[in-house]
């Protein structure tokens, strides 16, 4: 007898980047901002009560939920605190799948629909994307056509950094009736003069999720923290029955709130990511590479010749510069590149052009 | 259309206990240690990079996985770090069960069993137990009979504080031949005259997993870090398919590895909470309450004449005694009160005898 259930004996787990233990790494293969988070994170550790350790966290990250409904003109009960933006995936995925019912995710996208399509024993399709990375109009339909019950589409796109405009989610979630969680992960690296902003939209369309997270824009990956934008009796639904009861822990609550209010600090970082990405996909595009344009703090060059990339991949490794490698049909002959601080960057083209 | 899938529609969510506020308030209703933690776990956040935060935590949280598989000599294949123990029974849970199969946990437990398998869609059957808060010697073949998939015991039980020794545990894991998961929440609290030790029991049965949590006997509540202790390939599973990729947050990682690497510490708090839990219930006793001999940090006084505690309760709370009544059949009659410290205990007690 197993002790695991068929389904999952059957499936193959989530394969997450790389986190060498080694610092020396020029690691540009996991998103992650190049630069700290805001000095007053490092107050908050300072004077923490150890007392406040001892007790049980603000089940529902009360303070920080106020600060982000405040920021967006949302009501406090339209936003949902997690553990990293992983655990709004599988909330949202666990309360609204059942076995055989479907998830539909973008092709290319982040793999972690799939797996956790898997989990829940749910079947997984995947919205094709076109060459430019971007659904087709017919998209919403086709939706519909094969049964979806939750469509998620990582916003900007991932690995590309092709971003969907408004007018594009908002036709979308007129189209497709049921729920659409918009993974916008990366939204913080968005050029501002795109004046791209979602959250208007959740008035318009109950089905409509937003995801966000501490990881890139706050520089905060290694706290573990998101949110969920939506509707307020979705939102209470994931929070009060499918969410762990106490799912943040108090220093990340207490840091990602730091960091939220000390937002000129997490701009700065946007504005160095989004200089260096341009002087990146310009060198880049010169020396010999196609270059989707990227709202996101990664890109994703392709060389012309459209060969693989797989040497590539492992002569940077070998250089000590990790990137992230996708051996897929659709994406052997490219590599997805995180924008790191200037130095890095340098290495990273360096090494590219002489190896 | 509802975005919700039928089953979680209809379910209902975990009730937590109350987390004032206010700090003044006696707090002896959701089992916290009432001493801080080690002293070194400041040093820990004093001294943490902030670059640190930047980057993924390690995804295994091995340093600490490596730490705790050396305390008891297994393998650390054998261990697995969770966002607190709620995320592991969530994981072992979502393993084993499909729509339909049976989770079976006791009766008075912990109410989450029951929530987790309505999530899953699965059946809840109670295993009840008799006055002395012990599953009977029939308990296994009855999950057997019942079609377990999964059985669930917390052990020192929850909320009667009854320990089952190790040889009831041995019996049981080898007449049930599924997963048997034993929630050791409060194991610390143990008397050590007893010997209580499960770990030797995981060489003989496979189908055994032991949870642990730094929140009670390590006074990080407020860290979420809990581990499971199993055979390795049921393990692995549950961690590389089933776990969120990065669980456990760096700060939490590593105040947990501070913690446990201060056993003295933790040691001292759990003799002063058995000191005091003798000292409460002896008082309870002594004034006309009947109590089990708990082996945990909380007691469960019910009066002698089993009169509903429920004005009692609510008296206390008027006098900023916060304790848990649990409004069930079983339970009406009873309190569960947290060991606190010895001033949180002259709180209670005296208020209870005047009110």
């Amino acid at each position: 007898m197993s002790y695991l259930a068929d389904h999952i004996q059957a499936m193959r787990g989530y394969t997450y980047g790389e986190q060498p233990s080694d610092l020396s790494v020029v690691k540009l293969n996991t998103n992650e901002n190049p630069y700290p988070p805001s000095p007053v994170v490092r107050e908050v550790l300072a004077n923490l009560d150890l007392d406040e350790l001892r007790r049980y966290p603000d089940a529902t990250s009360s303070a920080l939920r106020d600060r982000i409904a405040a920021e967006y003109g949302l009501r406090s009960e339209q936003v949902l605190i997690t553990n990293g933006g992983d655990e709004a995936i599988r909330l949202v995925a666990t309360a609204c799948l059942t076995p055989n019912s479907v998830l539909i995710s973008t092709e290319p996208g982040y793999s972690l629909y799939l797996v956790i399509a898997s989990v829940l024993n749910a079947r997984y399709i995947p919205m094709q994307l076109g060459h430019d990375f971007r659904p087709d109009p017919t998209a919403a339909n086709r939706c519909i056509a094969q049964h979806a019950r939750l469509v998620c589409i990582p916003n900007p796109n991932s690995p590309s950094g092709v971003l969907m405009s408004v007018d594009e989610v908002d036709a979308f979630a007129a189209q497709f009736p049921g729920p659409l969680l918009i993974d916008e992960a990366y939204v913080d690296f968005v050029e501002p003069d795109l004046k791209h902003d979602l959250v208007p939209l959740l008035s318009n369309h109950r089905n409509l999720l937003l995801l966000r997270t501490f990881s890139k824009g706050y520089s905060l990956a290694g706290a573990r923290v998101g949110y969920l934008l939506g509707e307020e009796s979705f939102i209470s639904a994931l929070s009060e029955k499918v969410r762990d009861s106490y799912n943040v822990n108090c220093v990340s609550q207490a840091m990602a709130l730091a960091a939220f209010s000390d937002i000129a600090h997490a701009r700065e970082t946007w504005d160095a990511v989004r200089t260096e990405r341009q002087r990146l996909t310009t060198a880049l595009r010169n020396g010999g590479f196609n270059v989707p344009n990227s709202q996101a703090n990664f890109v994703l060059p392709q060389r012309n010749d459209r060969t693989s990339m797989s040497a590539t991949y492992e002569r940077l490794r070998m250089r000590n510069i990790l990137v992230r490698y996708f051996k897929t049909p659709r994406l052997h002959d490219r590599l997805r590149v995180t924008v790191g601080s200037s130095s890095e960057n340098d290495a990273f083209l360096e090494a590219l052009f002489t190896c």
